[in-house]
C-alpha cells in the first residue's frame, strides 16, 4: 500500500468522534452469528414431531451410531461423497475436528505407524500449517494441545501451494493443514482447481491430514456460486508418487460440515466425510465415545431441507437477509474511506465475514477506539495463530448479526476509527 | 452355591428345547434400552416451539457453553449440588465421561502436576478400578486409551471399600474409580453412607477422580426410593489428612448425570458436576471442543420436567412401566428354578438390570443355547474388564425393552438353557 495521504483537518475528526461518543452506542460486530431473522427461516423445523425414521427405527431410542442414513445420504450429497463415506453427527463440526485432532495425538491414524503425541516426547512438537487469515477455533485447538502451528500467509487472493508443498516436504512432523476452502474465514477465498489437485497429488507423510472444514457450502452472498472442486474425487483419483501409495493419498482428507449456518446455530447437525478406511478408524473412538447422537434433529433436519434443491432454495431466504448487510459494510467504507487510499477490504462472494486491512501497526488501535465509541470488533490478530498478526493490519468484521441500521453504524463508526487510528 | 441338584429328566428338557426352536423366536434382552412405551411418556416436549431461555437468549444461537442457566438449576437439583458446580451439556453422558479420561490422559487434573498419559511412556499403565460386575462401556473408555482395569469385585452386595482403599494405596498409578452408585449397572447395588464417607476421606493421589456415574438417580422400580449419600457434600465436608490437602478431596470428584432414561434416550441430557477447580479445567477444553450444545433442547427439557417434583412424578409413570417387567422376571425364574438350588438372581429396587448367576463355567452355555432359541442375551463376562468374568457365572439381563408378553417368554427360554447348561 502506498503511503498514507490525508486531507482532512483534525478538528472535524475530534468533532465526529465526540459526536459518536455521545451516542453511547453497544454495538457487536465480533463473531459470526446468524440473526434472529435468519435463524427464524427454520423455525417450521420445530413443527415437526414425527420420531420415526424410513427404516421404521425409533428416533427417541439409542442407535444409529453413524448417523440416520436419510441423513447419510442428503449430506454425502451436501458434501459430494458417497452415503457410505460420511457420517452424521452432533450439534458441533468443532466437536468433530477436536475429536479428529485428540484421536490422531492418541493413536495412528490410518497408513500411520506412531500416534502424533509420541513426537511429544521426542521434543519434536507436531505441527499444523494455518492458512492466514484463518479461523481462530482452529488455532485454538491447535494451542491447546501443543500443537505448533506455522502460519501460511494467503497470497495473490488463493492459498500459497507452492509454500504448503514446500513446507509438507522440509518441516519435519506435519500433522496437517487447517482450510476453510469455500469463502474461507475469514479471507472469502474459494480454493481453485489448480490449488485442490495439487493439495490431492502432493507428497505428505502418512500421518498427514487435510482438515477440510467445509463450513460456507451453500452460503453464498451472490447469486453465482463459486465453485469448490471436489477434492474427496480428487484424493481419491490421486495416483502414487514417490513414496506415496495411492490409498494414503485418499485417506489424508478429512471433509468437515454443518448446518450450524443453514438451520441453528447450536442445534444444527455436523458431519464427516472420509475414505472408509477413516472413518472406519474414527468409530473406534466414536463408539466408545457415545451411544450416538441425537437423531431426532437429524430427522427433522432431512425433513425440512428436504434435498440440495431444499438446501439451496432455504439459502437463498438467507441470502436475501444477508446481502444487504455485506452492502452496507461496502458501501459505508467506500463513502467515509474513498478519500484514503490506505486501507482495503474485501467484498465476499459467501460466508460470514469481511476483511479490512489497515495500515501496519494500526489494527490493534483501531478495535481500541471502536470499543471506546462503544462498537465490538474482534481482537485485531485473532484470525492469525497465536493471535498474532505480524503486521497488526487485519480486522475481522462480522456483520451478520445486527440490524442493517447497526451495521451501517458500526461501519461509520469503524471508518472514522481508521482515519484517527492512522492519523496518529 | 451347594452343589446342583437335579431331578429332572433329560428327555423333558429336550422336549420342551425342541417346542421352544419350533416357536422360531426372536427377541432380545441385550442392553438397557426405554420401551417405545416409555419414550412416548415424553412425548409433550415436543410441542414446546419455546426458542428464549429465561434470561432472553435465543436457544437457537450460539452461547452458554455451560448450559443454560435454567437448566443448570434444575439438574443442580436434581444432581445434590450447586447451580455454579455443574454443566448441563450435550445428549450423551457416556461423551461426558469418554471425554474427562482424554483430558486426563492430556493434561494435569487440579493437584496434579503431571498428565496421566506422562505415565504411559513410562511403561506405567495408569489404573483404573472397576467394581464389578460393572459397565461395559465404562470398561470400553480404558481399553481403547490403554488404561489398565483392576476389577474390584463387589462383596456382600455392596463396594468392597476395604479393597478399594487398599488398592489406592498400595498400586502405582491409581487413575480413577468408576462407580454407578444407586440401582448399579448391572449390580443393583446402592452405595451405602459408610462405603461414601470413605470415598470421600480416604487418602489418594491427587491425579486420582471417582466417575460417579449416577444413571439412575430417580430410577426406582419400588416405591421406597433408595436413598444415596451426597457424595459431593461429603468431599467438600472431608478434612485433609496425612499428605492430604482437603481441597484435593473435594476435587476428586466428578458427578455424571443424564436423562436419557428419564426422557428419550438418543435425545436426552448430560451434565457434569464437580468442584469449583475441576469444572474451570475441564472448561478448558470444553471451550476449544465446541461452542456450546444444544440449547434448545435444554429449553424443552426444563419445561417438561419442570422441578424435582416433576421429574419424580414422570419417573413413576416409567416405574408403572417397568415394575410389571421386572416383576415377571423374578415370576418365571421363580416357578421354572424353584426346584434348582444352584442358581441366584437379585431383585432390583431400580435401575435397568437383573443379575443371574449360574453355577461356575456355564453362563457362556447358557448364553450359547438362549441365542440357538432365538432369544439374544449380552455376551457373558461382558459386565467385565476385558469381557472376562473369571467364574463365567454371571448374565446380565435386561428386560425393559421388549413387551411383557415377550420378557415372559425369553426367561422361560433362560430359565431352560440355565437347566440344560447345568445339566451337560
Amino acid at each position: 500500500m502506498s503511503e498514507p495521504v490525508f486531507d482532512i483537518a483534525l478538528d472535524v475528526l475530534t468533532k465526529k468522534y465526540a459526536a459518536l461518543k455521545a451516542e453511547k452506542l453497544n454495538l457487536d460486530l465480533t463473531r459470526g452469528k446468524p440473526s434472529e431473522v435468519q435463524l427464524a427461516l427454520s423455525n417450521p423445523m420445530l413443527e415437526n414431531k414425527n420420531v420415526f425414521a424410513l427404516d421404521g427405527s425409533d428416533c427417541r431410542n439409542y442407535g444409529h451410531l453413524e448417523g440416520l442414513p436419510e441423513a447419510r445420504k442428503l449430506f454425502g450429497e451436501y458434501l459430494g461423497v458417497p452415503t457410505q463415506n460420511v457420517f452424521v453427527l452432533g450439534n458441533s463440526s468443532l466437536a468433530v475436528m477436536h475429536d479428529l485432532v485428540v484421536q490422531m495425538l492418541m493413536r495412528p491414524v490410518p497408513g500411520e505407524v506412531r500416534r502424533w503425541d509420541a513426537y511429544h516426547n521426542l521434543r519434536n512438537q507436531p505441527v499444523m500449517l494455518c492458512p492466514t487469515p484463518g479461523y481462530d477455533r482452529h488455532h485454538a485447538i491447535c494451542e491447546h494441545y501443543g500443537i505448533r502451528m506455522l502460519p501460511v500467509p494467503m497470497k495473490d487472493g488463493a492459498l500459497d501451494i507452492d509454500l504448503v508443498e514446500s513446507l509438507v516436504q522440509t518441516e519435519r512432523n506435519v500433522f496437517g493443514i487447517w482450510c476453510v476452502p469455500k469463502y474461507s474465514n475469514p479471507t472469502g477465498i474459494t480454493y481453485s482447481l489448480e490449488v485442490c489437485e495439487r493439495l490431492a497429488n502432493m507428497e505428505a507423510p502418512p500421518g498427514f491430514r487435510i482438515f477440510w472444514d467445509n463450513a460456507y457450502a451453500v452460503h453464498d452472498l451472490t447469486e453465482q456460486s463459486d465453485e469448490l472442486p471436489n477434492l474427496f474425487e480428487l484424493c481419491c483419483r490421486a495416483k502414487g508418487s514417490g513414496r506415496q501409495e495411492h490409498r494414503e493419498k485418499e485417506d489424508r482428507l478429512f471433509v468437515i460440515g454443518s448446518t450450524s449456518k443453514i438451520t441453528f446455530a447450536s442445534a444444527g447437525l455436523a458431519m464427516l466425510a472420509a475414505s472408509e478406511r477413516n472413518l472406519a478408524w474414527f468409530r473406534q473412538s466414536l463408539s466408545v465415545q457415545t451411544i450416538g447422537h441425537d437423531k431426532l434433529n437429524q430427522l427433522w433436519h432431512v425433513a425440512f431441507l428436504k434435498d440440495m434443491a431444499g438446501i439451496r432454495a432455504h439459502m437463498a431466504k438467507h441470502r436475501a437477509i444477508l446481502k444487504p448487510k455485506f452492502d452496507r459494510v461496502d458501501e459505508v467504507l467506500k463513502r467515509e474511506l474513498s478519500e484514503f487510499n490506505f486501507v482495503r477490504w474485501n467484498r465476499p462472494k459467501g460466508g460470514y465475514f469481511v476483511n479490512l486491512f489497515v495500515p501496519k501497526g494500526r489494527a490493534k488501535r483501531v478495535v481500541e477506539l471502536a470499543g471506546l465509541l462503544g462498537v465490538k470488533l474482534t481482537p485485531a490478530g485473532a484470525a492469525f495463530p497465536y493471535g498474532k498478526d505480524p503486521d497488526d493490519s487485519h480486522i475481522r468484521i462480522a456483520p451478520t448479526f445486527p440490524p442493517l441500521s447497526e451495521v451501517q453504524k458500526a461501519m461509520e463508526v469503524v471508518a472514522l476509527c481508521i482515519i484517527i487510528a492512522t492519523y496518529e
